[in-house]
């Protein structure tokens, strides 16, 4: 069966060209989800939540990763670790999928009752048992800057370079001392392959980000920067240098078009940089101006934006003033769930310091103007008739980056 | 795989016992479901809409064919197309399922423009792109009379004989110059084959059917037709033969029982005629009066009714003053698609002309009562207990002729 | 195929092992769904209710096993009889799911009629077919003091030695002079073994049934039965057999602990006992108040519960005033129908003799705690962390006497 099933696998997977979008049955075809599953998102690092999201000792959230949830808890000790939210001992489920707050995890069923690192502490009737076997499964967890990481694998790759790169941008937005001011969970009817193929180009901003593009300078790419474009973001970068250079917060992406990620070659599934936003700009706002307290370490509103992505399944753009975080999660073969998270300074009070109805609206229609494109293409991409189609140099360099990455890494992940 | 699925289909296709009902893979199976969209329904002539529908240059309406959606456009040079409804970019879908208008076919996506022939005229950002060879991927389509048929195979059987047939049975009725009351959506619980059994004979018309059967003659078969009612269905021919002879109007279906159709044997999937109406009735309307202005070439209501059909997917009842047509699309092993079309004169006025509750009763209430019936068959032949019935030599000649035809079809297909 | 099948069956089986949870296949793996229809729902006696429920000549109800549906009805000779709802000629289901009384049973279609045996008496159009040929499949049926059995196999297990165990403990409760009060359907979102699994024990009642631990002893068990609890409990057993002996309504579950059922070993699937209730009991309501007429031969309220069990669908637990009884139907792999019934004497009178408020809630909340159990157990089941747990000597000593009843009833009929 599993030589079957690698054997269509390779078939699928030597129809690729290049430099062109995928073939049909990635972005449908149950025998490539699975192996999705096995290769990409049982083995890689997946975003998990906010720290801030479970600040308290015993403060938990749950995560579903296909079948599996998974219990992200803040231990007793402070840390925090992920462990599997199935009881040793006839399997239910302990916790109910959500949020809450515990001294242990009790087993609703019979009260095998375990603490919060998961060792089982109690089960009584089974007086012999040897509890020291019977812990709940634990999942690799790492947390850097405030977010939270796990991999269900069991020698996931090393995480050290990820944090090594990230952190350093990360730490002046402050996400550790944040707290959640709203979050929105959404279904996408779309492979999750299509939601990293629209992140991963601003070549559709024009017409469909009639928001993101007042703030942003993306959608201008080599081939269609005028010289005023690339002057203004030459000062952009220049104020930003005189600025902040000492701070550690000039710009660090200072050309046109999007930076460039994932690195296939050298299998980077982690990047963070420091952009400029258009003069006038201080936030991803409706019109340009702060719309909640400063963040982190920021003095100034003028800091540009933070971004940060990992793959599969995260991406950050944060403002002096607010974060807002994007997690994706699998759900079948042409659905994905997509969680987005706004974050404001810990200490903002709502309707003094900040407005759901200004913090929101920028983020809320982007994402939903994705989505929605999103949803089309699956069903076009979904016809028989639907064959690859080449990728613009110019404009479409991370899309097809992201696509050799994901190859590369699905046919490592077969062959293994 | 593919020698498996043969296989499997074989040893299907060899329990069937001609004379009888199908055995019960046909009714549900994945595996003759495929078969089916790939020998017949990806094969044959389907009826995609009326001519008059898209009335005007640029027009468009949708089809879906199980995962293929197809826009049917009237080109700038007033010819009607078919081409498939997916950007040779990146896969996205340019049309809305629906209907409008517009001069050319843009991609929300990233713009890319065709013109609605579906030649490529842009595609910012990708210089270098022989745009000859990105044209939207084309569908074979005839128009007969104001009805549109399209083909998905890309050599599919000629249309020729058809239309040579169709035509002077359809062109009295004028459905060019018609255009439509009312459409309804239905999906019916069951396999579309069942939908076409039960539309194959008239068995089941005395007691599921009271409207029907006050209008129309189907119903009596060889051993049911009593002198009294042979001696009316004569009376009506002659009265036509008399009236309409010159006109091509006389009434081709003289017998009792319902016109022979399909011809496995010779492959006959399209048919017409003309047929009397009860005495006293000049339109299937639930008294049988004329619910609106005359259509078409007729300068009398008594002209009896015009009936038309061709497999995989139409049927059509027409009436002095209105016609109904039924279009069929599968949408699942147990799931069919039918829209219904009530079809007036072109210069007929809703409120003025027609009335909707008027026109429309006779085929609603007869098309409803035949989903209940096939939802209930398709219930029954689900279960491990259903094996193939005998079909009525006198009253189910044409769902035996169905089937044959389908059987026929679909062994040719699969062993080629 | 079916070589292959039962490979990965017997893989499934390999892993298993004894004292332990079953594997996670076993609980939503298609392949194992399948199996358990054919070698345990196809072959086993499937309780299909309750003889009062069709009490005069011709009343019928339906059931619906997998894709199946039965009609069960009282022949105009007063038998009761089971038949395949699925006509003959075409395959129709021949009466609406649901209820009825009928002289014949006519097909909607195109009227085939047949009497309450399934003999086809009469098919218009269809003059030289054999009658005798055509009547509708029987279904195995026996009745036992009002509970009405069927099996879908050709030749199941005798019945015999499930009545002469039962009669004897059923008859004096009177279920066959009895009458519906309340019948509720519940879909349970867990496979149909888990909802097995959570019946045979009570080692999760401390906690999850606060209403039942009020009025029985079962959740004590050999581990952690104080001496004051046994003395209380043989103090029941005493009265008991000093009242009842002579009327054969003893106590003969005398023990702590559940009754052990089922016995893998000598493959016994039916059981029935009587059991003692706490001191002060007299029924399984809220209160332990009497909450209806005392059914049946009961001439004292204070008579201990009544239960029976068989599998793979049936339970009951009567009172000296109302029985439940609760009748299981897979309808998925992690998808089970349960169809509680509350059943009075046939003379009680809503209101009068019973209020449905007060008969009801004692197993309308014990049963409802049980389905989200098993709901909560399906969702951790599912994850790819589960692995069999061990079992419980003391507790769970009944799940593992099902689960090895399970494993060899599949094991023999997937080897023969």
């Amino acid at each position: 069966m599993k030589q079957g099933l690698q054997g269509e696998l390779s078939s699928f997977l030597a129809a690729y060209r290049p430099g062109w979008s995928l073939p049909r049955p990635f972005y449908g075809h149950e025998t490539v989800y699975r192996a999705d599953l096995e290769h990409i998102w049982r083995k890689g690092w997946l975003f998990a939540g906010h720290a801030c999201e479970i600040r308290n000792l015993g403060d938990w959230l749950t995560l579903q990763v296909e079948t599996d949830s998974l219990i992200v808890i803040r231990g007793e000790d402070g840390a925090v670790r992920a462990l599997h939210n199935v009881c040793r001992h006839r399997g239910s489920q302990i916790v109910a999928p959500g949020r809450g707050s515990t001294k242990r995890l009790v087993c609703p069923y019979h009260q095998w009752t375990y603490d919060t690192k998961g060792a089982l502490t109690f089960c009584r009737g089974m007086h012999e048992l040897d509890k020291a076997e019977f812990s709940l499964k634990k999942v690799q967890c790492e947390v850097v800057e405030g977010l939270i990481f796990i991999s269900l694998a069991e020698n996931p790759a090393p995480f050290a370079a990820a944090r090594e790169l990230m952190a350093p941008y990360l730490k002046p937005q402050g996400l550790e001392r944040a707290k959640v001011a709203k979050q929105v969970d959404y279904e996408i009817h779309a492979n999750w392959k299509l939601v990293w193929e629209n992140n991963r180009e601003c070549f559709h901003c024009n017409i469909n980000h009639p928001q993101y593009i007042k703030a942003n300078w993306d959608h201008y790419n080599a081939d269609d920067t005028t010289p005023e474009i690339k002057e203004s973001i030459a000062r952009a970068v220049a104020r930003s240098e005189a600025k902040w250079a000492d701070a550690g917060l000039a710009v660090s992406h200072r050309e046109t078009g999007m930076t460039q990620f994932p690195d296939a070659e050298r299998g980077i599934w982690y990047s963070a940089n420091r952009t400029a936003l258009v003069a006038g700009w201080v936030s991803e706002s409706m019109d340009g101006k702060q719309v909640a307290t400063l963040m982190g370490g920021y003095n100034d509103a003028d800091v540009g934006t933070l971004r940060a992505r990992t793959l599969p399944n995260f991406w950050n753009h944060s403002s002096c003033d607010h974060g807002v975080s994007t997690l994706l999660l699998p759900s079948g073969p042409r659905t994905t769930l997509a969680r987005v998270t706004w974050l404001v300074h810990e200490d903002a009070v709502e309707g003094r310091d900040y407005q759901l109805e200004r913090l929101m609206p920028f983020w809320q229609l982007t994402s939903e103007q994705d989505w929605a494109i999103c949803e089309r293409q699956q069903k076009g991409v979904d016809s028989s008739a639907y064959e690859p189609g080449p990728y613009s140099k110019y404009k479409e360099y991370n899309v097809d980056a992201f696509v050799r990455w994901y190859v590369k890494t699905l046919a490592a992940g077969a062959s293994a």
